[in-house]
């Protein structure tokens, strides 16, 4: 089931949510309250209750959300409830800190294989993944995998991604720090790591936030 | 200046404006429209318009925004116009990777200093930056940094971070997998790089977003 004239703002939060959820889940919270998954998430609780409201009504006002039916809600939202393959492209020191990062088991995604074209990395074991070479990407063509994570060089990145489209790939994570084009049917996630630097002298006292002066 | 009672979810869209503004201004555009920051930023115009107006009226209806006041404008509020010297600890892969990244000058960021506990890794010269071991972290007591990033493994990441704060540092940005806890004055920016994967399969075609039957 696919929700639709759900603003793209309400899905950016929702993994928030779901981390949240799973959190308190683990710790053994059988209830949660909006203000709970507020501190937790950061995100104001009218905010979270009108998120979570376009969904169904599944919380019930002075008593919070079920915590399991919360957690199987947005997993089934999101399709985070079963695993997903994805495979990683470019092994550099990105792709390595991505291959051993373990927060990818959080949400479900399992990183099934991994390309470079450095004849130095083609073959070496990264966290049970051996590196294979990036001129047999096409060895994907039968593995029903449709998400791949792309850590390559800026000048490489639009033909990987072009490569793994032809594949019937539909889903990229891009770290190279240009946007990379696709037909619409495909969805890139574009990451930024310095984007979340950049709000970070807003909430420092004025003093050390480097005035012009300084 | 300092602005106050804007909600943190505008300050989190405001660098997505600043990247926007910025590329329309090295591309020569003299005005920028909220239709096309919203083509840029992917936020929808009423909600751009709506967090630029708690900054004061400086868009024209039908006319938009001039282009280098907003710039302006952007980076004072956010604090971007003038340089941030930052601070590196860890220097394993990912730390590598972001001694690397271009990304994080166009915000005015500069990594001036890189600590590592590791001895094959202090000595060495990473684009730039020679890696000081860990033990001279003191040195940065007279340096008037106040911006640390931490690509430390989770074990040492409440450690470090405790170290840059009696120091007085009071803005950390922090990738290891871990809330870091800290006092109020200090703000910390918990960055989890699998978060924005999780939104990925809800977009992606039903049949390939690995339904619990694949």
């Amino acid at each position: 089931m696919r929700y639709h004239k759900i603003p793209d703002e309400t899905i950016r939060r929702l993994p928030l949510y779901w981390r949240a959820v799973n959190l308190m889940s683990a710790r053994g919270h059988s209830r949660i309250s909006s203000t709970m998954l507020s501190d937790m998430a950061h995100i104001n609780p009218w905010q979270i209750r009108k998120d979570l409201s376009y969904f169904g009504a599944f919380g019930t006002r002075g008593v919070g959300y079920d915590t399991e039916k919360l957690r199987e809600k947005i997993g089934e939202i999101l399709r985070l409830n079963s695993t997903q393959k994805a495979v990683l492209v470019g092994v550099g020191n990105l792709g390595i800190a991505l291959l051993k990062y373990p927060g990818f088991k959080l949400y479900g995604f399992d990183i099934v294989a991994a390309f470079d074209n450095d004849i130095r990395k083609i073959g070496q074991t990264i966290n049970g993944i051996t590196v294979e070479s990036i001129s047999k990407l096409n060895m994907l063509r039968r593995k029903k995998i449709f998400i791949g994570i792309l850590a390559v060089p800026s000048d490489e990145a639009q033909y990987i991604a072009g490569k793994l489209i032809d594949m019937g790939f539909c889903g990229l994570l891009n770290f190279a720090p240009l946007k990379v084009k696709a037909p619409k049917k495909v969805t890139i996630i574009n990451i930024d790591i310095a984007l979340d630097l950049a709000r970070l002298p807003y909430y420092m006292p004025a003093r050390q936030a480097g005035k012009k002066s300084n």
